[in-house]
């Protein structure tokens, strides 16, 4: 498994800089939180489940390195790093899942010793990383049914182990196939603009020897036509509750496609990434990115100067173009309703406090 | 208009080096054939109308810079150039047309004298070259009439003044309703690998006062969901007699896009575009190119090594997805039949020799 981050008992945050990625493997270190919000802004650190584990040690170090003996300004110090950290991304849902867990943590807890609270928070920061893993492993689990035993599937974006706790959310289901005996072999968008798939899905798949082929976004289509495509698996960034999927820039075309080409559209995601208090996915905000993104590449400058940009990093597809959605739980088919893993995840959040007492 | 090449009286051909685009202006000079065979090789010289009118250039060139008294050696080397152009780019139908009629006007007059052998061929150059600005007018005029009075058109790659003679098949149409009064805005999909759209439309677009935004390709699909876009409008490479269209990577995946979103799907080409001696796109052969383009960008590599990938330059529309094609004939609406574009075609390379007297 590829190392993506690690807490030190320093409290210093440990990650693998993915913005380099394939061809520099560079870890940096910080001991300031801010860092960890620059790193998230500038996916150094990406993909949604990863941004939730990054931002709860990020609170844990923000609190450590803070030297005070008011309590007042403690508090008001732990909810400006909840903030940036809530400022630095708006759509991953998994981040502000993260961060709602480290302040209840915070809050059923203001009146313990200031070594007592940092060590709770810690330890939610690790079950909310040990969890991640382990809802991987049940995707991969519950997905891996969906293919037969040759099976040729598409991936958009990186939603792997680079962009998990674990093995992956899609790329997870494609390593436990791959485990069960099953054979695989992915055509890898390259994903316009950030080219994650270029950079970062090729990167793990020849890791974890995978057969693959990378292709440009547009091509997929062709695919799909020649009948080279058995389905597509993407991961998400947040996914409402009644399965719109908001998932990386490229995700809507792909799902027009399958459904013109009769082809299963999969999506694989844990309960964290679901937001259950949001009904549809035209209340889900997308964010904007930088223009340089599309106008440069790895900055070398592509276009002429004034240049009109749009560059939205996520898209919205309509639970009617999605076949399935592949959480821990299980395969949820349409019409979607969350509301067993609803619960789940509310008595989940309740019983945080005696889980942690276990550990 | 950009100059894009000219052939002096000196048989030297200067050419914009469209490879470099939009950020270096430089036009190369040269004597020599193989270069020209070169440019249209590594896309220095790109667009299927203008690779027709450079090759037909490079065979006067050719022709010309031949010093022999030999007629024997002679018509053996006018073969060689004609077929090191006809494996310079498989795909392109304008670029077969263009050599055929060069052969032509060779043929018919081999025992003609050399001076006068190498003014014919000059002077059935040019008239391709002329014959492909009045094309594009005649196209904008056909193809304006499918704007309203204010439209919002995607274009993919480029298909336009740098990719012609004259302004271009689907950009000339862009300019004539233009300059009729009309209102366009037009979305430019980058166009991966070799991104035309983002360094070449953009450019042309800009230099020509079309207000535009670009995209990302696989953006286009969330624009037409949220009802940006009027129509597509692309060129193409070749069109077989049947209306199925071979064009730049990703205009499947957008005619899809279009069928789906219930948005009309247009193709502007000249008749030198249609190869009617091809029934159905399945014949036509798509150009597979090198590995680097998706890997690296503008020379820097942006995934690991061994990549396996798949770089079609191409890829076909089949007719039931194509709304209507824009030729300077008129507007062909399906079933497709260019029964009378094949005659006018016929008749008119007939003509040739005739007209060349006139000029």
């Amino acid at each position: 498994m590829i190392d993506k981050l690690e807490y030190t008992n320093k409290h210093e945050l440990i990650f693998l800089d993915q913005s380099l990625l394939p061809l520099k493997e560079k870890y940096l270190k910080t001991k300031n939180y801010k860092d960890i919000v620059e790193a998230i802004k500038a996916l150094r650190i990406r993909g949604a489940p990863l941004i939730g584990i990054a931002a709860a040690y990020g609170v844990v170090m923000g609190v450590h390195h803070y030297n005070t003996e008011n309590r007042k300004n403690f508090q008001i110090h732990f909810y400006k790093v909840i903030e940036s950290f809530r400022n630095s991304r708006p759509t991953a849902r998994n981040l502000f899942y993260a961060l709602e867990r480290m302040t209840k943590v915070f809050e059923e807890n203001l009146e313990a010793e200031f070594n007592d609270l940092e060590d709770l928070l810690l330890r939610e920061a690790d079950a909310i990383f040990d969890e991640d893993v382990e809802m991987c492993n049940r995707i991969g689990v519950n997905g891996a049914d969906l293919l037969g035993e040759k099976s040729t599937v598409l991936t958009h974006c990186n939603a792997g182990e680079l962009a998990t706790g674990g093995i992956g959310t899609a790329l997870g289901i494609i390593y436990t196939a791959k485990k069960q005996g099953k054979d695989v072999l992915v055509y890898a968008d390259e994903t316009r603009p950030l080219l994650q798939g270029a950079r970062l899905t090729t990167y793990e798949l020849g890791a974890n020897g995978i057969e693959h082929d990378l292709i440009i976004d547009s091509m997929a289509a062709n695919l799909m036509k020649e009948q080279q495509i058995d389905c597509v698996i993407i991961g998400a960034d947040r996914i409402a509750s009644n399965g719109d999927v908001v998932n990386k820039v490229g995700s809507y075309s792909l799902a027009v496609n399958c459904a013109f080409h009769k082809i299963p559209f999969y999506v694989a995601a844990p309960g964290t990434t679901i937001d259950f208090d949001t009904e549809t996915g035209d209340k889900i905000e997308i964010e904007e990115r930088d223009a340089d993104e599309i106008t440069q590449v790895r900055g070398e400058k592509i276009t002429g100067s004034n240049v009109n940009v749009m560059n939205p990093a996520f898209d919205l597809v309509p639970n009617n173009l999605v076949t399935a959605i592949v959480t821990e739980y299980k395969v949820h088919y349409p019409p979607y309703n969350f509301g067993r893993l609803k619960q789940m995840f509310q008595s989940y959040i309740q019983t945080l406090p005696s889980r942690n007492d276990d550990d």
